[in-house]
């Protein structure tokens, strides 16, 4: 595609709609949902290319309905969708979806890992002949494998990374804090067209473009499901970047996503001002050599479990039982995650993930290892696995740089 | 306080609390909840000042439990609660109580606008003979009214919003887009402390630092509750700034949140390159008179349901009716809202909001106008009010100014 870092101005095209709601629809046959009802953003966005607040419900043989509390107009004018109808409230539901010819399902599908309960408790009064079933697995399953025109997407966003990573050294100086050396980088990509928020999924994680850590400051656990922690701005936001000032010899870790039309990417470079100690660059070699190893075998069919325990072993043998991802309670359950609309998709490559991996799942590796009274070292990068297997989207020089 | 920008370091004392402690837990006796469990960040750090993720335990007369799933070393340097105790998996909690010599509560109370139904269900199968409400009321009403100590917070956050007016015409120029402003006006609040994620409670809600919107296109209604839209960055995030440059004449609306140690400040000021036509100064002033008039009549005891038609009505006499808070379907329903830890706190200064505003309520109110084909025009102050009515808080000029 022509585009680089320009306004996209491209609507989410009708064929990937209409692929989309092909395998959402397949999987309601499969498991028996007579209808679905989307609310979450990304769920609406994804299966209709609009993010107007409403409603969007799902059948297994019939079009899909998209109905709209506000801004109708624009929601025309974004989505590829035949129909879609106003709805003032969620009360007028069941009228709406009458009046537009068709019945009432008596198994509906809902986001239950992240609908409001009040919302969930008003659905059950309103379809109280229908029964009410977590669709999450099947919307999270169907949005873990990447089109062709998601992955180049995904590519422009990792454009923006492989570019930041470039700009890093001139923005690095001893005695600024990580929160100025924040702020340079987010408005060089704001520049580059990053919309800046962040999106995830689940209940509770908050992210904002990622981790700038350095030193042994930034290896304090947070409140996130991630192996970094950091300071932050306090204990009102305890992760990230923080007051903390840049200081010389200590491993300067920057964690953070490119987004494009939506998309996000996942990726974390090393740097540092003067040379670190030897064990700082042997352990970052031996994060490489952790993820090397890991592409090396990753290929369709095995599964986010034996990933996870590749690499919990390799680090081991490379002397990084104890602090691989974490220490202790601290410990993260992964070693990597799926990444698209949000940074908390599927697969994980954790433990107990016993799903094969298929062709064209995106994911982020992040194998990290923190040091003791050092700080936070470690590489990652955002793949998308293909026939041969791995491979990274993200293309930034792996040099840990000494400026 | 001395501080500032720098590091607070503080944590949430301890007296602190101790008085929203007793505050829910006269609400609790009132409404008869034998316990509550809190779930959401906010809640869970207003009451106990960490975020280390994990349950907070209310009940009406006795200590709170807080149990943590990880980090509990941190979540004691945090927090001045006496009692916290590990707690792996909510399967584990109604033992986890019963352990601590507590009986289970037979009424509880539960975040039923935010937790989701997933993790609602699972309660009701753990607590099979607690009768499951919504807390949520109690819980925004008891953060509704603002301490002292939370009043320099805000304090604090508005002199970043106060700064960042004084740095904006510095960095206008025609021919730079909204996401470069949007860059660097960021990178100037992350210098000054900033912690960038700026939380809402709502579900679905999103907000990134807040709007700049500039010309006609900054007119296109958004996803998000609010009288301002703008085109964002295309239809995955289709609010805020945008690739569109800057023009000569056009108004520039600069709606940014400034927030120190989690507390949020919304503020709202008029910015353009060369001066704009007399229609789009005639409808500042008219701004101006509105907010003017609200602040006249405001005092302990009126309701936000007053303020909102007094507004509208004071909009409609100067000749905007119809474009006052957005258009159509899109017109926002409110004229103001509450702020702190979160943006969209309680009070609504909105139609049927009846309950009368208090002293040491903290709110913004943002009369704004949709001039079609010209731009977005207001103005947008973040309020305490006290027992002599409105004093802002953010304090920056409100002269319209012309670059």
């Amino acid at each position: 595609m022509a585009y680089e870092y320009s306004p996209p101005g491209l609507y989410v095209p009708a064929f990937e709609i209409e692929h989309r709601l092909q395998g959402i629809q397949e999987m309601m046959v499969q498991d028996g949902f007579e209808g679905a009802l989307l609310f979450q953003n990304m769920d609406r966005f994804y299966f209709s290319g609009t993010m107007q607040p409403g409603i969007l419900f799902l059948r297994p043989q019939e079009e899909p309905i998209l109905f709209i509390r506000k801004n109708i107009d624009r929601a025309r004018e974004e989505s590829s969708l035949e129909r879609i109808a106003p709805l003032a409230s969620l009360r007028d539901l069941p009228a709406a979806i009458l009046e537009m010819d068709v019945s009432l399902p008596q198994t509906l599908g809902l986001e239950l890992d992240i609908l409001p309960a009040q919302t969930y408790l008003q659905i059950e009064k309103l379809f109280p002949s229908a029964h009410l079933l977590d669709f999450s697995v099947q919307l999270r399953r169907c949005r873990m494998i990447k089109s062709a025109w998601e992955i180049e997407n995904l590519r422009q966003a990792a454009r923006m990374t492989a570019d930041l990573a470039l700009a890093v050294p001139s923005h690095l100086e001893a005695g600024l804090s990580e929160l100025e050396l924040a702020g340079r980088l987010e408005s060089f990509l704001r520049h580059k067209g990053h919309q800046g928020y962040i999106r995830t999924r689940g209940f509770n994680q908050e992210v904002f473009y990622g981790h700038i850590l350095s030193g042994p400051e930034g290896v304090r656990a947070s409140y996130i499901d991630s192996p970094s922690g950091g300071l932050g701005t306090g204990p009102a936001f305890s992760q990230g970047a923080g007051f903390k000032k840049l200081r010389p010899g200590e491993p300067i870790s920057i964690d953070y996503c490119g987004c494009f039309d939506g998309y996000i990417v996942d990726q974390t470079r090393m740097f540092s001002l003067g040379t670190p100690g030897p064990e700082v660059l042997r352990a970052y070699q031996a994060m490489i050599e952790v993820q090397e190893l890991i592409k090396d075998r990753t290929q369709p069919g095995v599964t986010g479990d034996q990933l996870y325990h590749w690499a919990v072993e390799a680090a081991a043998r490379l002397g990084h039982r104890n602090h691989f991802m974490g220490s202790g309670a601290a410990r993260a359950a992964y070693v990597g995650h799926g990444v698209g609309l949000e940074l908390d998709e599927l697969p994980l490559i954790a433990p107990h993930f016993s799903w094969s991996l298929e062709e064209n799942m995106v994911f982020a590796l992040e194998p990290k290892v923190i040091l003791p009274g050092i700080g936070l070292v470690g590489v990652e990068n955002t793949y998308v696995l293909t026939r041969q297997g791995l491979e990274s989207l993200t293309t930034a020089s792996e040099d840990f740089q000494i400026v």
